[in-house]
């Protein structure tokens, strides 16, 4: 870390510097410039606390020269990490596809998009059975029994589950009927779910909030490893800006960016950075060619009549068509 | 709400959107355009759900008139409403300042930072119990303890309490302690704590997370409402924008936006959004101008060693200048 | 358009809309809600002019349902448009591939590089004489003499030439010339050189704005085409937004977006964007996969000694092997 | 400056480094840290020319830490500068009010709005001639004619004019007829008419686009300084963000920003960053209370018949309660 002080700091305000630096267990070295002194930190081996130096007389800013994270960092952990569910590995390997309705309606509604996004070459059925609401009156999802639905889906179809655990009251349920446990954009800030999930010896498949950088997506992976689950897998979902075209901006250089920085697995979710179907197709190519660990699509089989976000989700031959671009990509 | 037809919409396809309108149990009226025709729902009382629509044959998009809150809307509660908390009233008269350490550190931090700013003239104490910290590794709050020191302050200062609930775990024991229970900005679509603050007899300090918009704001406080909790405080503490010279931007333009579309007051807390001592005082004062009912401000008796955010604490005495500089500014 | 009415509008307000709808020689229906009125115009065969009805008594706002621009519009020309250069054809065919640096520095320096572009597969050579730089001190390009080295480049290796215009001065020179004129991203809003390209007879690339909408860019285009100059390509470069892991946040949405809207080619220019020679290549590969008609990519034989940008450009071989990862994806 | 090497960067790395500073007639001081080394650049009097550095192998990144600018710097030239127009000083004393339609529609409009905002306590006329219009098919001004009415409205009244220069074509006359030359949001990166500007023995009022860092209008600044003209004022008028519920975000936080890190005036625009009239008289309020040096604000007395942004344009009744508010704040 280098501390930067004003261009009117006293060198009696640098030696204080220094000596804070020395009663925290470093060394500070001045470094005088032609209009102002910075003080380099050296000895640390972890993330330095700041904010004793900053609030000291004489500083103008510090500049952190190290990553915060230390368990989802590829400095620390060089190599990528593959995360395995059942029989697939997502991270490395082929891109592993996650489909499926918004929210879980009924049995018969999951059983045939379940059959058909299967017989298209998914790997995984997506389906929330409990939905976060941007508005309390809209439908909030069938809750347990959705949950025995999708165990349903995964005895007749061989799939496995991916479903979103939103609060404390649903993530022990989530996870005695989920292959990987969701954590959704909206509580990638609520800590105390992550550390729960933490605890939890299924993967947690972690969407990067429509507000966050990519340094706070990972510390947010890194509460979850802090408690002692490493299997985290995170996904690229848009973010909000003053870009009207489509719901939130997908980012897709968050991939090289993330595999940059960090050894685990990134996915994409095309469809609710879209907002709209007919992008879906495009921009699962796109995530896909850029390096994306895999996609999370909502299709239905009749999206007229989805209880929720049916304007994104594809048809069942688009999903189709959308497996065969996506195998001709990856061959 | 008006549903806009592609332009080469077929005439079957705007009538199979006015039967859908009118199975809604509203009525459907075709606008006919030069390129291409809209139909407008009539009749509804409160909000249609736009998706049933949104997905039928030759729908280009929808348009909402009317906005999706109720319970805390302007049009349908023309009056203001002020929270009255102890002996005094949060909106339609003087602001009521809130000011305090970011986080409750011990009972002789808290008491003498207390003193100071109740002398000074604040009305409420502020001091987190709870700290939601974006890294895992940072000092997280002294829990029950911290609130049994905050109720120590009130007896012993008179001032009012608000702190924060961050998750399920602790909202029942801020609800006992505090006399305003904050809902802070990264927990603003944590729809399970708001539901549970509705439940609350206590009135509720819903921060503006840093990504939302008005009515996303709005949406917030109508869940807790929709719960029976019409004590609602609404807080503006800045976005997040490009902009790099402060740590969000403070959005000061949310004040009148709010006053025009609902009838909750509305306070600023400048010191998140400045991140630096040294604007608070100016952001302050603006954010009175402009018409806020109240302020909440970080101030510590020591910032050179608070356990948090200390480099954007006011000193005592620059607390004491921004009061003198309230107090003329609504003489 | 849509006139959407105050809640308490008065009848007498409504019909002096109306009123003034017929005036501007449109109809206007009054669509009676539940809680407001609106009024829908009907009959316009262009954009309405909505500001005079915005000021008049009782009116809330108005909304648009048709798109301000006609010339560069997907619903007038409903066919992709594609623009012929030399021998090539950019739009609807196989993705067109601009590379070469940042700035024109020599001679030597322009033939080097484009001698290995143009062996690696590129048909156009990139290459600024004149450069719009953020800081005065700062190299701004070498003028003439660089559009001469320009020229000699084309006619060494039969590469066509884009280079950009970035005022009034150079731009006559720049279409003497150049094979396309570039219109940069800062001067998307510069309405008078928009105009001034309208009259060339040269197609033009005119490069996003990072602060724009596709809407705002579509209408700069139409600045360009309502002068007469129909051969207008688009270009996606990165958009300002809070993420900080790269330089922009590229919008890979915005490929979509216009081949819905617009009958015009889009092209990416990934360097830009990223900021980081090292997610070029992604992202390359990401905006032909979502179906962008061409790149445009920076390269330098000498990064390390290059005068501008020099971080954000390909070494050659990195430029050959994006060229065989786009022939893959293409074939 | 701080070069970052990669936590892998050999020693040989390190020293080439060290070699390319010396080469730049600095000096490079190694620093040692857990993870990797990172080297500072001493003895520097000006900016550092970063690109060199950063495309050397094993560098990571490069931080600054002196600003790129000089001419405008707060810490080259610590005193406020008062720019000194007609008999009024702008900046460092009592807020300047600019008022008047956003465009000259007639002799008759101007000397009308004129009287009225003069009579309020207004000191400069504003009103363009030249108008830059997102659509091509929108009014674009009156041109010399409308300069020759703002002779008449300063002849009359004795207000000093503001007008904007949109480009080359009109900058030599609009310097003729105005007091304060303004340069607006969409041509802060017009690189070659803020040269012209400079060359101006007028002051300049330059706007903050609305996708610009406090750091990028100072930079702006410091090219029509680098030409020799010192009179710049600023001018805040909302930047581009997520948020909606006003055309802007006014960023306030802008003010003292600039007054920590320049000694040029900053007023604000609260007419454009709103895009409606009822917010205008609050964020004015908040703009002086902050501490602006003075506004910019939109009058017109026939709002509904304007032929540009009538609807954020003040009634002149308001304008009186604007200015009664304003006075209030600074007695």
């Amino acid at each position: 870390m280098l501390v930067v002080m004003k261009n009117d700091a006293t060198e009696a305000q640098v030696q204080a510097i220094i000596r804070e630096i020395e009663n925290m267990g470093y060394r500070g070295v001045p470094m005088p410039g032609a209009l102002r002194t910075a003080v380099c930190i050296i000895g640390n081996q972890g993330p330095v606390d700041e904010s004793r130096l900053l609030v000291m007389e004489g500083v103008k800013e510090t500049i952190r020269v190290t990553k915060p994270y230390k368990l989802v960092s590829r400095e620390t952990h060089p190599e990528s990490r593959a995360i395995a569910v059942g029989d697939i590995k997502i991270g490395g390997g082929k891109p592993v596809i996650m489909a499926g309705p918004c929210a879980v309606e009924s049995e018969e509604q999951a059983l045939t998009i379940a059959h058909l996004v299967k017989k298209a070459g998914a790997q995984v059925f997506r389906g929330g059975a409990f939905k976060p609401r941007t508005s309390p009156y809209s439908f909030q999802g069938l809750g347990e029994e959705g949950l025995k639905i999708l165990a349903k889906v995964r005895q007749e179809t061989g799939l496995l589950i991916v479903t979103e655990a939103t609060d404390h009251t649903n993530i022990e349920l989530v996870e005695q009927y989920a292959d990987i446990i969701q954590i959704g954009a909206r509580n990638m800030h609520n800590y105390s779910l992550l550390r729960r999930a933490g605890h939890s010896s299924k993967p947690v498949l972690l969407k990067r909030s429509f507000a966050a950088t990519i340094e706070e997506l990972l510390m947010s992976a890194e509460y979850i490893s802090s408690e002692g689950n490493n299997q985290v897998i995170l996904c690229e979902r848009g973010i909000r800006t003053f870009s009207d075209n489509t719901r939130n901006t997908l980012d897709l250089s968050a991939i090289p960016s993330i595999k940059e920085s960090s050894p685990l697995p990134i996915i994409v979710d095309p469809s609710h950075a879209a907002g709209k179907r007919d992008y879906v197709i495009s921009l699962s190519k796109g995530a896909i060619a850029v390096g994306a660990d895999g996609l999370l699509v909502e299709v239905h089989h009749d999206p007229a009549h989805a209880l929720s976000d049916g304007m994104q989700s594809l048809y069942p031959e688009q999903f189709g068509e959308l497996m065969k671009e996506i195998n001709t990509l990856i061959k």
